[in-house]
């Protein structure tokens, strides 16, 4: 037995997220498709995390165990003559036994588009935020520095359970900006539901001076979900990047 | 009467192209569609180009007449409620009576976006040219050179008429690259029917030692489409941008 980890792309938009649920097709069971074509059986797929309906992702892993009998150059090229094209297999490597996808991952990294204009952009709509003005960045910056280092996030959660440990380390959180295009970057060892995309609604209060930016620590400490700002929409949001303790799996190297 | 220029952005994926046709959807009949439900007559509309089926435009240009009655960015508001989401208006402005799209319209930028991976990646999957292996730069910029200036460009067209005027004048071409992305930037007085799409086809045979970057003057100057490289796919050809002669129309300054 063998186990392999797949590093997959993926166009949220028509997806209801990763895995497998009763209504609505998944990014799971599609790949779970491919894998039965491929094997004649249906492997168990474990994914690093589950995402939202509508979200993307650039690189997203997950494992499965099979004989060994296939070199992965070959998974990878069946899989991706089975999947559809919203979905792609980049990488498939062998991994230790005692990996596992979720559990071995201990950062990842996230990143939501947004982009001003006062039309909408056909090639951005559905994959970036349309702001109708610019960000105020100097206030974007300070909602990043408040949100980076180890805090309880349950404020920032759309999940009502409070049993599990809420607390998550961001290590890095900052603003990039290209022309009328911005990024909201954050890497941290863990996300709660809902996590970022209310991060990325507060910080557009924040920028519209609806929260001032010294009340942002306070709203962090208030654990009060009431206080944050809105769920940004999910098609401006990709999971681009996952980090192994033991070695990194990157990204489609390209070459 | 108050004569219109509507600069539009389209992903043209879904599209037979600009011009109305007896089979597929093109843009023209959309605008239409949605110029008549928002004027309750259906006006003619001039495009500054025909493009082919499945090509892209960020910034394409068109003219109409209306009585004058509605601001220009009511139109556009109007116009983004009733079209498909692939189509966008950036801009409405009033312009001259003799204005034409067509021949008052000096110039025009096309690029073609190109991408290197193994594996496909969905976000630019229709989008961009897949490539397997890197460009060779140094060649490119040779055929990118010798592609420059006044030419007789019939050899790199599909159409069979040679009874019009065939030389073209290339202002400028020239090769971008940024990590893993290409984009083949050209811009000329006006280009020929396919055109840009056997310049890339050419460029790649260029690339990959098919054809000596030496020959490709010969190649122009034999004026001989069997001798020229093949014709590119569509969907990595994005008209950028079109230039007029009194005051430019630029795409949507988005803010």
């Amino acid at each position: 037995m063998r186990k392999l980890l797949l590093s997959l792309s993926f166009d949220g938009t028509a997806f209801h997220g990763w895995q497998v649920q009763p209504n609505g097709v998944t990014v799971q069971q599609c790949l779970q498709d491919a894998l039965e074509r491929l094997y004649g059986i249906r492997p168990d797929v474990t994914g690093c995390s589950r995402t939202d309906a509508g979200v993307h992702a650039r690189q997203f892993c997950c494992h499965y165990c099979d004989s060994g009998r296939l070199k992965t150059r070959e998974i990878v090229g069946a899989l991706n003559a089975f999947l559809p094209k919203t979905v792609s297999v980049r990488e498939c490597i062998e991994v230790p036994l005692d990996f596992h996808a979720r559990y071995s991952c201990i950062e990842k990294q996230y990143i939501y588009r947004m982009y001003v204009s006062r039309t909408r952009d056909p090639f951005l709509e559905g994959y970036a935020l349309r702001l109708i003005r610019p960000l105020d960045l100097f206030a974007a910056g300070q909602f990043c520095n408040a949100v980076t280092g180890a805090h309880d996030f349950i404020g920032f959660s759309s999940s009502g359970r409070t049993t599990e440990d809420t607390v998550r380390t961001v290590r890095d959180c900052h603003m990039e900006q290209a022309g009328f295009e911005y990024r909201f970057v954050i890497s941290a060892d863990g996300f709660l539901y809902n996590m970022v995309r209310i991060l990325v609604g507060t910080l557009l209060w924040v920028c519209e001076g609806k929260i001032d930016p010294a009340e942002v620590p306070k709203i962090l400490a208030s654990k009060n979900r009431s206080l944050a700002g809105p769920t940004a929409p999910p098609y401006g949001l990709y999971l681009e990047q996952v980090f192994f303790g033991e070695g990194q799996v990157k990204p489609d190297a390209a070459i």
